[in-house]
């Protein structure tokens, strides 16, 4: 049964990871996924440019949560300003995102292309942040080091918060994740 | 002019860098390769699947060199583990390696799909190293976050080594940004 998200991008969407979860990600055709959001497979393929792509939306706007954060900052370290960033990241997933986004990680976890993937999207929002760090005027040692040793943990916070079971809010766990880091390397 | 290294599959992979650096990635063809290493084509896929492929070999012994210096390690912390590994990846970067270091480093810059397979190369060295973390009985997010943020501080090293004209070592300079990490999170 598919929520209704009340647009065909979203109910796409939301019907991709039902089928995915449900049935295993190999065994759902483009087919499958338009009919159960009540669309033609055209109107999918005027969306995503594969079955994919549907796990791999959003991307721009996701970045822009951590962007946004870190350009409006009045940090002045490195680590201040990753800090403010991943806070504005963290604004992406709200309670109410969660169970989309552990069926979503889920179905990422069972395939390794999809891990792939996901991997080469983790490096990009990286390089998005040592690139923003740049351009704020930190130095590129220093910029590579704290939006890598950042992200690390806002995944390892991410990780745990779509563990089954898990209630803390991804904001919390995000403070605590970047509290161990910090513990580590003293 | 190809650097005799006294095998074929050596041979092949220092042709394919002087090619790949001289003409292009996209230009090099496996025949060319294979001639400038004087082997027949046959040989070159004893060794490669493709030519990408010659840039991404020795992942075995390269994880060895960290995975062998963590297993012997006498450390007790994750990240005193971490450091304990990555000391020994250093040792993979020996100052006769730089120059083929160098050059590969430059091909791979070049073009997005090679970034891409590197990324992911290194990725899975940060997985080998917390699965190792892990085992040692270090606590799951301890393991990931210093097995990611240790690695992040490595390649900052291997990128200030490979940069044209750089003469410190490979392990001057792991230290350097093993310190610059520190001073960032306190």
């Amino acid at each position: 049964m598919t929520r209704w998200l009340g647009d065909s991008e979203g109910r796409l969407k939301q019907a991709a990871i039902d089928l995915f979860a449900a049935r295993g990600f190999d065994a759902v055709t483009v087919a499958d996924i338009a009919e159960a959001a009540g669309v033609t497979e055209r109107t999918f393929f005027r969306y995503f440019a594969d079955k994919r792509e549907v796990l791999f939306t959003d991307h721009d706007a996701y970045h822009a949560h951590f962007l946004d954060a870190l350009a409006v900052s009045g940090e002045t370290t490195p680590m201040g300003l990753v800090e403010a960033a991943l806070r504005g990241g963290a604004g992406f997933f709200p309670e109410t995102r969660r169970p989309m986004s552990r069926a979503r990680q889920r179905v990422i976890d069972s395939s390794p292309a999809l891990r792939e993937r996901e991997s080469l999207k983790r490096t990009g929002l990286a390089e998005a942040l040592v690139a923003a760090l740049v351009a704020r005027g930190v130095a590129p040692m220093a910029a590579a080091l704290a939006a890598q040793s950042g992200t690390a943990a806002f995944y390892v916070a991410f990780a745990t918060w779509t563990a089954d079971g898990e209630t803390r809010t991804f904001p919390e766990l995000l403070d605590d994740a970047l509290a161990e880091l910090k513990s580590l390397l003293v």
